[in-house]
């Protein structure tokens, strides 16, 4: 059910026109209230498209009454022209449900550098406003996307309240907070307390420890919008736990359907001597093409894991290092380990620990292996 | 004539069984003098091979008297066996050659993590030996190839001196300084000048601005030998020129051959702030995927240039960047320029000009793009 699990939320996915292909291109979810509380987290590319500008004005006073999304467009490095589009768009929102532009958030996701059709987008609106229901949510997940092959959506039930969302996002995924279009509801009462601060605590340890290809988008966002409809306040720790249980299965899903990926990798660094140490090294060894290949063919080349752990400034002694893929330590002291030829790479998910050695603190990022399909999707993508 | 060049040089190329294929994997270049100076650039991998860590030493009082170099083994990640292996082969050509162990310089290259062969290793030291001529420059070059598909070499004649080169690496090649296996050698006489300094001007503008894979190998080393045989003692300005030269044709001739390659991309980046916000900037596209799969697929998909530069700390304004793909300018501050499907990029070169408009500073890094090929290569290499 997504993002319309929790009362007072409506939403819809509709055909606007704005993809060759035909399919659902526009989402819409609003919120109905009583209240309207939202947090949001957005890329921090400098280069950040239209909507991510907006949106970030649109959310500063923490309400949001609407979110509308479009596929088949970024609207990202489309000088002012992209700006007044986004500007009118949430006016044409705004004017059909009744509210103010400015508490219209707006994301677009799709083929950087080229301007939206500001007539589709127009009949997008009034075609999602008016089909807009309560148990809209899976139609709104499945209109967002762009290269995924399935839609993604959560949904936490607590007693008396919940949370739920949508994700897209198939390429393009690093962390840098938000790195894709993620719409968070929840019916839960959250007067008084700090919704920035859950949606942080949440994507932290979420999607912020996701990275597909390193290569952070110019449109990422990541949206909180409470409605107060089932007028129960749970704890600040209640409310975190659930929206980050809602974020740990969509960046899960995320990861699964990475663009052309064979393989879901676990990279768990341990006994770092920080948890900051941790991440470095982890996220280096993410981003280093020679282990995704390797693991690509199920090659258990760990000399790539080390040699990707040696660029970081994590504190280590070369000298300790112990890797251990899928079970097998197949490093150990920084040399020859146990039999590369014992690690059975062959499923799905490889669980990769890395040890360093230095302290006890730990992180877990998750990556996927480079492929020939990747590659294919990603040089054939605009053209 | 590679190495060989320079008077005062011997060197060869011979098979001593390292390789599967049988084909040369160990070469040895002999300075003859009368001098014996030397400087060299090491990776700075913190994991570092053990020839490695034994090269740093035997360079550190300026003197080499001969360099032996293995292909079919990194011995990277080795532990101490490892290092005493590198010793040891270090000793057997000393006593060869009548010289010190402690002024032998050691590169090995291949896969890590697994202890070289030492009764091979010793063979080869043996038949090296043997047949070292001042011819052999070639057969070295070729005996220290791995992935590559062509020998790498170089030679800059001068007025009674010269400078020869040799080169291998084909993947693993990011800038740290010495991003390879390098041998330099000059007959000119550089007693008096600061032949470390001449190195790493050297280096810093070539070796250092190629960045096929942002994978950074734990066994680069760049050595630079001077016998002095000619006699003749060049300013630093020409001795440094002619070094240049050298590293910049060998450095051309890695990303020409660098591992399934099909494009060579030259990013250069103009009227930066800084020369270290233009090297930041360029390499972050060098090493952004997405920008790299388009280039394959003959796509000037500049939307995913820009979106690498802003994931960058260079001073910029978003909305003043241009980007010019073969001549034609598709990104006009910061938004849609030229018609994209005028560029044409179905030829190897590919030049890529990125305006930040923030001050007149600039520089250029040389990468490759991603393709299927490079995937398949190392996905497949230690298997």
């Amino acid at each position: 059910m997504s993002v319309t699990t929790p009362q007072g939320f409506r939403a819809t996915g509709v055909t606007a026109g704005l993809k060759a292909s035909g399919r659902p291109d526009v989402a819409l979810v609003v919120n109905d209230g009583p209240r309207f509380d939202a947090a949001a987290v957005f890329t921090s590319n400098r280069v950040e498209a239209a909507p991510v500008t907006w949106s970030r004005h649109v959310v500063a006073d923490g309400r949001v009454d609407a979110v509308f999304l479009n596929s088949g467009g970024a609207n990202a490095c489309t000088g002012h022209q992209g700006f007044q589009d986004t500007h009118r768009t949430a006016e044409l929102v705004a004017e059909a449900l009744g509210s103010g532009a400015g508490d219209i958030a707006i994301c677009s996701t799709g083929l950087i550098g080229e301007l939206l059709p500001m007539d589709k987008i127009a009949d997008g609106v009034d075609l999602a406003v008016a089909t807009l229901t309560d148990e809209g949510g899976p139609a709104a997940a499945t209109a967002i996307m762009t290269t995924d092959t399935v839609p993604k959506v959560a949904q936490v039930p607590r007693d008396g309240w919940s949370v739920g969302g949508m994700a897209k996002g198939a390429g393009m995924l690093a962390p840098a907070l938000a790195t894709m279009l993620v719409v968070v509801t929840t019916d839960a009462d959250v007067a008084g307390l700090d919704l920035d601060g859950v949606l942080r605590a949440a994507t932290a340890t979420t999607f912020d420890r996701i990275d597909s290809d390193g290569c952070m988008s110019t449109n990422d966002t990541v949206l909180l919008m409470a409605s107060g409809a089932a007028g129960v306040t749970p704890s600040p720790d209640e409310l975190t736990a659930a929206v980050t249980e809602v974020c740990a299965s969509l960046a899960r899903q995320l990861i699964a359907d990475a663009e052309g990926a064979h393989h879901d990798i676990a990279l768990e660094v341990r006994t770092a001597a920080t948890e900051a140490d941790a991440l470095e090294v982890a996220r280096a060894v993410a981003r280093n093409n020679l282990f995704k290949c390797a693991v690509f063919g199920n090659d258990p080349n760990w000399g790539r894991v080390l040699a990707a752990v040696g660029t970081t400034r994590a504190a280590f002694d070369p000298h300790l290092l112990d890797v251990t893929m899928n079970g097998i330590e197949v490093c150990r002291a920084g040399g020859v380990g146990a039999d590369r030829s014992l690690v059975d790479l062959t499923g799905r998910e490889v669980h990769v620990v890395i040890d360093l050695h230095a302290g006890d603190a730990s992180a877990t990022v998750w990556t996927n292996d480079l492929t020939h399909d990747y590659v294919h999707e990603n040089s054939a993508y605009s053209t």
